[in-house]
This record gives structure tokens, sequence and C-alpha cells, in this order.
């Protein structure tokens, strides 16, 4: 995919043109285009692969609250606040309803592993979870715009999770309205998140050089989620060399 | 390579048997036995493939001081302090004496890459990013113990410098005494930082919960070596899926 991204004037484009350009980081390197989605969605994979992948993307979705709270943290601003500490219930949840968390620990035990397995991360391939620090760490380091700029991969997030619930649908006994419950509650949460970030980095990035540090965000944000499925791919599919002390598939059915 | 440890008992493991369960993480996890090194030291790499390798291990290189600098700021002992400080000169040199990362960078030039392509890391893979800033911070977040243990993957590199000088000078023509300088001069480097590192870790680690500690950071460093060299298998060896915006080799022939 050859995308050309126009060059930013130091004044800045206008939003529309600077939508266009996020977009097209999209087009280029989101991770919907991913040989290993392409297996995953496609029935490709055997039980033992996506159980690995289950179990790595768990420490992804478990960093989120983590990430968020860095953002909360940021700012004084107690309508921001007030409008992204959603993100952290919905992945946490209330003591009487389950969070998103929740809903991918009912994947991951669907999938036959071992809910405290999961949760330990200690199987878990130490790529994702350099991927996963440092995103928690990027949102610790950078500034308010940047770390919410990191968010904005949920712009390209709709078409996947529909591709994902068809997919697996489609090709897996695992699937069914429980085990896909994550994925068809994001398409609810996400788009409310993804108007809100947006309009946010839209309105604040108005110069040059911050739009500039939002393509960056959000290209740093698509390298740790493309790096997820470079290590699950090289552990579990090809060559299959899983790193020491990683999991080890042992089910080689059909998930 | 099956590594049966010891279990480490509430008041510790004495010092003898503390520096054996050491070593055997290294016979278990460190990166000499990887495929990609195996491929690299036995000239089966071609010189695109050894320009990604040098300038990838270039982010690990340039990281080093860094580490040793977050050590340096963690401890209020001056004698500890001036011992660890010659690590930050062996690497960033003096004004009339070059250091490990020059050296490495001579070594990179050596293979046809241009210096300041190389300093800026822009061709770096992602996931060599994110694990080397996993190390730095490692240092930074952890304790003083934790720290100075996760430096102690040098107890295992001896053999590795000397297998890829040979290996080097029998199979590429880039190998030559300039280029082949940074691994040299460590072997005189290295031996005295292993002793002061080594009597350091197990003088301090003097019960069960410090030893688990110290055996965690390195196998910490040792995953981090490895990913390393994972990612560079996945996206320059097998099955070569380079991810978007990282360097692509031109070169074929042989380095």
């Amino acid at each position: 995919m050859s995308v050309v991204y126009r060059k930013i004037p130091k004044q800045g484009l206008n939003k529309q043109e600077f939508e266009q350009e996020l977009r097209k980081i999209g087009e280029e390197r989101y991770h919907d285009k991913h040989p290993f989605h392409h297996l995953l969605h496609g029935g490709k994979l055997n039980k033992g692969q996506v159980q690995a992948w289950a179990l790595n993307r768990y420490c992804y979705q478990s960093a989120i609250p983590r990430k968020d709270a860095n953002i909360l943290a940021k700012t004084t601003d107690v309508g921001l606040r007030r409008e992204w500490r959603h993100r952290i219930e919905d992945h946490d949840g209330t003591e009487t309803a389950p969070g998103g968390i929740e809903r991918w620990l009912v994947l991951a035990e669907g999938l036959g592993l071992e809910r405290d397995y999961v949760m330990s991360t200690r199987g878990a391939l130490p790529a994702t979870r350099f991927a996963c620090e440092a995103y928690v760490n990027f949102t610790r380091n950078m500034p308010l715009l940047d770390a919410i700029a990191s968010s904005l991969t949920e712009l390209f997030a709709a078409e996947i999770h529909k591709t994902r619930i068809a997919g697996f649908l489609d090709h897996y006994k695992f699937a069914n309205d429980q085990t896909l419950a994550y994925f068809r509650k994001r398409l609810d949460q996400a788009p409310r998140d993804v108007k809100f970030g947006l309009a946010y980095v839209l309105r604040e990035a108005d110069d040059g050089e911050k739009q500039k540090r939002v393509m960056d965000a959000v290209m740093f944000k698509t390298d740790m989620l493309w790096t997820q499925l470079d290590a699950l791919y090289h552990a579990y599919v090809e060559p299959g060399h899983i790193p020491p002390g990683a999991f080890m598939p042992e089910d080689r059915r059909p998930a």
C-alpha cells in the first residue's frame, strides 16, 4: 500500500485536509492489513494459534485503562477528565457490570485457556509486553495532545471489528454471542470515543508542528499494534520460533 | 535446551549455587542460541540482511549509556558511581578517543550504510525500539539491585563476541580490523564489568526474595535481546515481512 502524505505547512492544514492525512495512516499502517489478521479472520488458524493471539492481546486490553489513567493524570480540565473517564469504566467495568477486560477473559476461556494463566501474562511474548508498555509509557511521557492522539487508531477500528465478528462466526466453533461480546460492545462504544478524540485533535492541533506530532503519535500507535502481530506470526505461524518461556500451543485442531 | 532451575529457598542459595543458577539462564535463553545469530555468524546472510542487523542493533548500543546513567542516578554511593561511570565512557568515548557507539557506526558505514540514517533510527524496526526502551525504563523504574542485575548478560557475552569475530572474518568481505573494532574492544572491557557486576549481585542478593529478583532481571534482559532477533528474523529472513516504514534492504549480494 503506497500512500502519499501531504507536506504539512508551518501554519498547518485545514481540519478537513488534516483529517484526510490522519485517515491515510490507517490505509497504510493499520493492523487490519497484517497477514496475521488475514489468517485469523479467514479461519486459517488452529486452536492453539488463536489461543496465542487471545492471551497476547490480553496484555494490550489490560494496558488500556492504564494508558487512559495517564491521560486523566495529565489534565487539569475537569470536563475533559469526566469525558475521558468512561473509557476506564468501559474496560474495567463496575461491581455489577463486567467491562471489556472481563469480556476478553470470557473469550479466552471460551478458547480453553485458564483465566489465571491469561491474567498472569506469563505466557505472553516478551515483544507483546514491550509494545504494550511502550504504549503506557508514551501516554505517561508525552504531552496531552500526543497522548490523546495515540488513541485515534479507533478511527480505523469499526471495520476490523465487523470483519472479525463475521469471520469468527463463519469459521470457528468457539465463536458465539458470549465469546464475541467484547467486539460487539466495542461497536457500540467506539463511535463516541472516535468522535470526541477526533474533534479534540482537530481543534487543538492548530499549527503544523502540532499536526506533525499528532501524525507521529498515530504512527507510533499503528507501529505498536503491528509489532504485536509480527511477533505472533513469527512465534506461531512462520517459521514458528517460540521464544524461551512463552506459551506453547498444544491444540492443533480447528478452533 | 531444557534447563532445570533450583528452587530458591527463603534464606537464599549460597553464592556458588546462586552463580550456577544465573549461568543456567544463559544456557537456556542467551541470544547466542537464536537462529538469526546462527545465520549471521555462519555467513548465511546477504549484505542487506547484515545491514538490517547493524542498524537495528545500533538502537541497543545507543541505549546502553542511558541505562547506565539511570543506574548512576539511583545510588548515593560515590564509589559505586565512580566504578560504574566508566561504562558510559566506554560507549560514549571522549573528545579524543572514540567510544563503542562510534565503533558501531564505523561498522555500519563499513556495511555501506549512511551514518546519519543509522543514528536517526528511522529505519529501525518498531519492535527494536520498544525492546531497547523497555531496557532503559527497566533501569529507571526498578530498584538498584535489579537494575544492576540486568547488565549481567555480560557473563555470557565473551563467547558470542569471539564466535562473531571468527565467523565474520571467515565469511564476510566487510570484516576487517576497523569494522570489527567494537567487538575486539568489548573483549577487553567486558571482563572488568562482568567481575564487578557479578560480585555486586552475589554480595547484595543475600536472601531468596532478592535472588529471585536478580533472576527475573537477567531473564528480562535475555528476553529483550531475544526479541530483537525475533523481529529481525521475521522482517528480513522468513517470511520477510518488513513492517511499514522500516529499512528496505536493496543489496542481496554477499556481505
